[in-house]
């Protein structure tokens, strides 16, 4: 005798919609959970999808969308944006680190908050991320992908006072594969008050930038 | 031939009195350091000093102010506090982690920031916690303390909506000795939205949450 | 000139049946060690099947049954349930613990044990742990199956008295991918008298229940 | 601002006397959590002290009682023990595993477990387990302490069907210094239903032992 | 400008054949090998072979031998045994460790070196190790294999007086995945003059084994 | 609103083209930037493509030249070399290094350095390096690949005094597997003065030659 | 009620004589061990003692001898030798080694075994290495002691045919501190039949070179 | 009998004197190998030395010279610098790092180059190394010493084009302690070309240094 309870009450507890972790579970799953959702009129977001699950998912509920770059779906209509500039920047060191970007910006767009990426601003070439400084400067919220050794964020952290989400990338090879080498240098770094969150998670970053946001 | 730069524009660019990491530098190079902050007007936070270094710092030094419990010495004035309530909230599961916990209210508490410890609200015993929740969700941010599995945060942010920053700290033994359990139970929380700092970080975490009110 | 050895005093010695672990062993080893069951008519269980290597073992032992989302395959009648209540409650932090979770109660129940499967009580939620703890009080024994940081069987094992197998899974990404922190957390847990299995052990977890059943 | 909280109810909850871990706290910490276990009428045990702090919280708890080879510390009367013969046996590989072992003992004495301990049976001279097996078997649990390789429960819990708790040593050189060598081990185990605690948390595996034995 | 050159002194100076790797080797790079081989007239052998590897080297070498459990190739005679018994038992766990168990006896057959393979002796059901140790005992070498916690070698190693050769194998899952639980296992041993290479390396326990039988 | 920035003045700065990692971009992502680099006139060079990818690139530029072995893709020129003999000399342990030590070899190649490639030279037939050491000698600066334990650059570091740079790679299995072993070995070097790369970072080898070759 | 058990049989059934590991053990414990040793007319060997430790055992043993650059105690004289020359030879990488070296000495002349120690013989000046290579090949067994990267006894292996035992010595620091880096090395050796024990273990390597003599 | 082999043909061979490594020996063992230094007429380097074992050598040696901060004893005349600038420059991230760097500079200094060394230029206040930049292209080679996250050599070398020496500092704690992170952090940097040294390894900075300067 089997029993699943879905967690309804997190919005008016926590102020989010619950996202639906798509990859370790089966269409089978996913499917029966959507429909949990469609029945509370509730809107969705399952995160971590593959092109072939999210076009599956498509199939049955072909109100949805579904975005390749990020691998997320959504159902539901996205909640109207207020404000009038971009309240959360999201920069990335690499074209590589796009997708999980991506993952934070949806989240984001999701629940109404504008947002602009700005992508392949490594260290390596200092210069790109210095001459937008001053715009990066007018957000509230900064989240800054990389992978590889992860230092950008802990550049950043050392020019701009804002709060800065570090979201380490598993881009690259040998000792940096997995992302691992990226995300334990944000923890390390010498930069002051620089926060993190797990590798490759776009959602908790974005809705690390909804509590600051909301305060 | 040997130079050493400070970085005193810190204050300016990113709104934060840089500290001094005490505990990989001699008595000798500490010194130095605070000499030159004196020159400046500056004032300075010493942080992860033992008490033998600490009280060898106050007799050069009779102004400082050292802070035995999270081994902080405070050179100068704390900034005055203009807020009437507290803004930070700052949790520990146990009364080990009082330590770190303390440096992180010192460094906030030194730049003007009001805030409140409650101490020994692990969820081994989670009443304790849900008997306070109230009272937590006044506070603007949060800061969560939390050795061996490091679960507090991930509770707690199942149950607020508002920042919270997870304090990892080294406080355990066998599997969860270095505080390294407890930093990767809280980077891998099932909550939504919650970031972490850097094992025994409570300096970074604080100058996390001034960086979250300044927006 | 190679010779292989089963061990059939196993459920005289232990009072279980040995498990035959599916996963590193081919289609050809597997059928052949079945084999050697039924002439001694014992009853066989086969753990972490393939869908496919399950169905192939289906045609050659047709009267055997195939339970695709734990992986295991039966071979002979499960053994009659002579209690009539669950003695065991298997809790899952999330849809995806499902398999491993259904392992458990599958070893369980070929043994004569009747179980009980709670889906999705993560504590990042609490209120739904909260609102069936007086259900889960009535067990003799609790299996707490969790992924990501694995806390469910931490905060569960401060609210009951009853025995509680911590039942790490390898679904996470990143910092928990493969179950290791979620396996760390438990056993560096905060709470007292919380054992562990090894990360994915639904058959370990169900042996361990049955051993404290007997006493 | 800061407030402690202790848990008093955890007797009633879960039935056990809630260990003050003395390791990562100062005297005067232990020493106040005392002095309220005492203004509440609880008997207390402290674990994990070194010689030294547990001389000098005798010479103000003098009513206390100091076991120095388990480190620990207990406050007011052990409950009596109503059983005639001994409950839990505890095992040790060798010699320099009793620390632990003795910490396990204690503890569940303090609750009125009758137990016995059988040092020095490791598996590298197998005749020395072999010749007590059918001793074994007359308890309703083992608790089986090993350092190294962590072979000792694995072995034994091939041989016997009782519950079986895994109690890995940090003691070993190179690769098994630390004892996470022997944790993995046990956690890896051939055999079925062992189940497993943190390194040298002999305090847990005597709660574990409790839990089973109430049900 | 690119050289290749091999090592055709081996035979000569240490007394065994090189073993071409071929797991990270294309068809082509070990075709352009074994060609070199067969003009110097020498005999090879090559491990580490995919089945659909080694079905197109034999295309190419028809007198060439696969053994497909092993993923061994060999080219040429098996050197002629001159030992009536077998000198070197290997002995495994479990089922699933049989490839690599295979990949050790073919090696030392290819050299003219007798063996058995006596399989699924593991510690769980202790008693079938414990019948045969009268045999064991009268082999020169013993290579023990095992995957999960690698406990046979180190039982065994205080049973019997001779060379034991502990191999550790990939077979496991959660933390004992990968083979590194066995390894680390054995390396720990309580037992005295126990031996290990590397995970899944036969091949290696073989040569080790050829060392010794050449004293 | 997104944008992406290219680091066209990378040349300038520090005198080499960037590479375009492929292992984690799609063929469109490279697609769009190797466009971007045509209308720049720049050459560039991709590094890490599967032989699918290179192929797929090939169709939409045509007068690129994909090198299978190595993984790399080239778009314009080579540049002319100068020297009339070679001036970085790249070594392997065995024939499973080649591909990372062609990646080295194209790189620079491509930025006008002449290689010499020796294959097969690992300490394990020592003979065969201690025989091409006065050639080696030659050479202003020394790549050497190796996996497994990775000694072949510690060796060499012993006998010649020009810059080597190791170059670990991911070849191995068990222990050695992913290279790290290699890498660890490399860095742990008791021979004075050697260098370490990234694993199978033959590109990175081949820019810290080209940064030597410019002093 | 304890109770502690010696393994007297170890002579007879293994051939050694069981070794007392001194580092985890008390003064107390070691000599209640001691005096049942004397007792049984048993000879005795402590390991890794520290010079206080060893004496403060010679008050109480005055007939026993310390040997302090390996922290070795034996009680009892040594097994008279009756080989003419050095059975086993023992190398070192550096001088650092000479302590873990000697244990193996001390433990195999204890037994009666003729060795002979060269010290200082690492790869980083293989001329010393190979100057000597004709007097190692009269052993009958080499033991290579090696911290660092560990790669003394891979040059070896490639070198003699002879079974090779590789010690890994915790010496090094930063990636090679506390010998893991030496250990792995060894494991992945690309030299074919090297066999391994674990880090310092001097005591094990000497029994298995016992185990090779006897075959 | 014991024979220990020093390397004089080193200096010969590779063009340096070699470093005595003194952590891991005792007073004897140095004062022995310098004494055959001394015979030899050699000059000697020897590192890592504590301030007390320092002090003692100086007894025996007193025309050596200590050099407290990178805990150095130099026997003999520093060679004669024949440049007339700064040949390297070593740049360290803090304070901290002083110690190591300082190890860099003696060794270079001992054998006749010359140095600068700059402190305190840490990526988080950028400004302070982008001030420095044109003087710091006057050098041949860079070394850049840096804890935490170790960035400082990945933003170096995406900004001056000579060769780039990162020495990875054991400062930091939590994450970063033992300077794990600052060493995988600069493996895996983004910035082309960078070479890695082991943690803490000042001289073998100091030595791949020299090795570039006489190309």
């Amino acid at each position: 005798m089997n029993e699943s309870i879905i967690d309804f009450q997190r919005r008016t507890r926590i102020g989010v919609v619950e996202a639906i972790w798509g990859e370790h579970k089966t269409i089978e799953q996913i499917s029966e959970i959507l429909k949990k959702y469609q029945l509370e009129c509730e809107t969705a977001l399952v995160t971590r999808l593959t092109k072939e699950k999210g076009q599956k998912l498509l199939v049955e509920f072909p109100s949805a969308e579904f975005h390749e770059i990020s691998g997320c779906l959504t159902l539901g209509e996205f909640k109207e944006c207020t404000s009038s500039k971009e309240e959360v920047i999201i920069l990335t060191g690499g074209t590589s680190d796009v997708g999980v970007a991506s993952e934070a910006e949806i989240a984001l767009n999701f629940h109404g908050i504008k947002t602009k990426l700005l992508i392949d601003v490594g260290v390596a070439g200092l210069h790109r991320l210095l001459d937008r400084i001053e715009e990066i400067k007018l957000s509230k919220v900064v989240i800054a992908c990389a992978g590889m050794e992860g230092a950008l964020p802990t550049v950043l952290a050392g020019l701009i006072p804002q709060p800065i989400i570090g979201l380490p990338i598993s881009v690259g090879y040998g000792i940096s594969g997995g992302g691992k080498t990226a995300l334990e240098g944000m923890l390390a770094s010498c930069a002051p008050g620089l926060v993190v969150v797990n590798i490759d998670n776009g959602y908790g970053a974005a809705m690390a930038a909804m509590r600051i946001l909301s305060t």
